[in-house]
């Protein structure tokens, strides 16, 4: 199944269960939009692109009771707030809100939103294949592509962006291998990534963050790929961590590639203005229960960071490619 | 305590588990050199400078029920080789076999090796006294220190390298505040640095490693401080994710040094030449005996990279500055 979908039937949001990939795969039912809220909140569905279909498939659920339309705007903005950084959440949520907004009982509002949240996870694949095939022109037959986090099949609503560039390089018959790193303190790139690329037997090897470098310095990467969670007017806000993958791969001479949908460009917005989630604590001090720091240290755990355009190659969308010399 | 120390009554050598901590604080006695080889084959003591005592001190339990000088030679080379990236565990080991060889019984090779190994453990505090004194005096008032993995009090038979210099410029009333990086896969940082510092009440904040270059490029660091595992002809090699800091402090223009005792060093030797320990997978894929990776996914886990000395201020010792320009 896709990553997340609408269950006809069930009158419900499925959804696969990050969190407990690759232990247990298991899909999610939501039928309330708390249970959305607070399916995005503990990260079971995450990914920008992901994101956007999960905020336009909330409306759906909100549109339920006989509500009054500024009831179902009131909870949507709830919605929103779910998690901050990536653009995406409210852009699923705006346009399926306003598809909800034409219709006249809640019943109609109900049937246009999941028409435009439909629309919007149909858009998500085709405009990821866009991606894959204006992204795999950068690659070689040969490549050893470093990512960072999850920007694959299971943070969109399928293919991915990052790692969807990599699986239509490898469509069009180029070999490929991924060095993925595991991604702290949530482990989406030892949970996911090489969960998700193993299934489609692409050749992976996990590292800890903090070999970037060394793997660089030793010559066994030649390009860097990640995804989005925003691109702002200087450059692109991502996954903790993506911006010292960033600097260290200038230092080696190796392109760094950003793939993103232009549901994830936010142009008119400086980094500044974007506000960075700070996760909690716990994060750092324990992993899987067990205890693992200090309870008492004082912990800083921002969720994302900001690489600035200089330090970016491309960035790939489906219309092309975005540079800082270059805009559409 | 001391880290590690001999325990005369006990005849045995004592030393704090450091894979318990914070959780727990216990103190492991090893009778017999299998029990000091698995120790530090498991990391229950780690640090070059507290290799460098443990070698010793091996060789003092090795020296028993009156064996032949040539088998206490070939069981001292088993413990050399229980971790081969650290210079100082071959060093001790050397440096106690050769006072035991002037012995003419067992016995007397035991009394002669314990007391190398002992001066070995207090010629260390002393060295880490002196690194303090020397690099106190890079660090001023005010200053936010980024560290990775623990050259501390654990790391050493007690003081610290990099932390010895921070506590002595606390010692000498400068405000000093250390950013600790959590240190995957093992989490050194968060689990043994962070809990040193704040029994000595020194205010420490922990990161992920990932999170270095963001915490610089936000202007909350403005000096790196590391210790060494061995300083060879063309830098230092020093715990996995030294070589990212290092790289990403220059982007920065943030000074970076390394604080090793002259033990650690080893300069007629190229980084080529020396084995940079890898690790099992097992370290990537589980955390806390939880499976946080695919079982069949590949890993690459080396414990240790390499930083040209380019990119280094200065390597603070005992005997003053060793910088690229400026040798003894």
């Amino acid at each position: 199944m896709r990553t997340i979908e609408w269950d006809e039937k069930r009158e419900a949001v499925k959804l696969i269960d990050q969190t407990l990939l690759p232990g247990e795969y298991k899909i999610v039912e939501c039928k309330t939009l708390e249970e959305l809220i607070d399916a995005i909140k503990r990260l079971r569905v995450r990914g920008a692109p992901a994101l956007g279909a999960a905020g336009a498939f909330g409306v759906v659920l909100a549109c339920t009771n006989e509500k009054s339309k500024a009831q179902i705007e009131r909870e949507v903005e709830m919605l929103k707030k779910a998690r901050p950084t990536a653009v995406n959440l409210s852009y699923g949520v705006n346009r399926a809100l306003n598809a909800a907004m034409s219709g006249k009982t809640t019943q109609e509002m109900k049937e246009y939103a999941l028409e435009e949240a439909q629309r919007i996870a149909d858009e998500d694949v085709a405009v990821n294949k866009k991606i894959g095939d204006y992204g795999s022109e950068f690659f070689e037959d040969g490549d050893v592509v470093l990512t960072h986090c999850n920007a694959g099949r299971l943070a969109c609503v399928d293919w991915g962006t990052a790692l969807g560039v990599i699986r239509t390089a490898i469509q069009k018959g180029k070999r490929i291998e991924v060095i993925a790193c595991e991604t702290r303190p949530l482990n989406q790139g030892s949970r996911i990534t090489t969960w998700e690329l193993l299934q489609d037997k692409i050749p992976v090897t996990l590292i800890a963050d903090s070999m970037s470098a060394a793997v660089m310095r030793e010559g066994k990467v030649n390009k860097v790929i990640v995804g989005a969670d925003r691109v702002v007017k200087e450059g692109v806000i991502n996954k903790i961590g993506t911006y010292m993958h960033a600097v260290v791969a200038k230092e080696h001479g190796i392109p760094f590639y950003v793939a993103a949908p232009l549901s994830s460009f936010d142009l008119k917005r400086s980094y500044k203005e974007v506000e960075i989630e700070e996760r909690s604590a716990e994060e750092l001090i324990f992993f899987a229960g067990k205890q693992i720091a200090p309870l008492d240290v004082k912990v800083y755990n921002p969720a994302f960071d900001f690489t600035p355009f200089e330090l970016i190659a491309a960035v790939i969308t489906e219309k092309g490619i975005y540079t800082k010399v270059s805009s559409f």
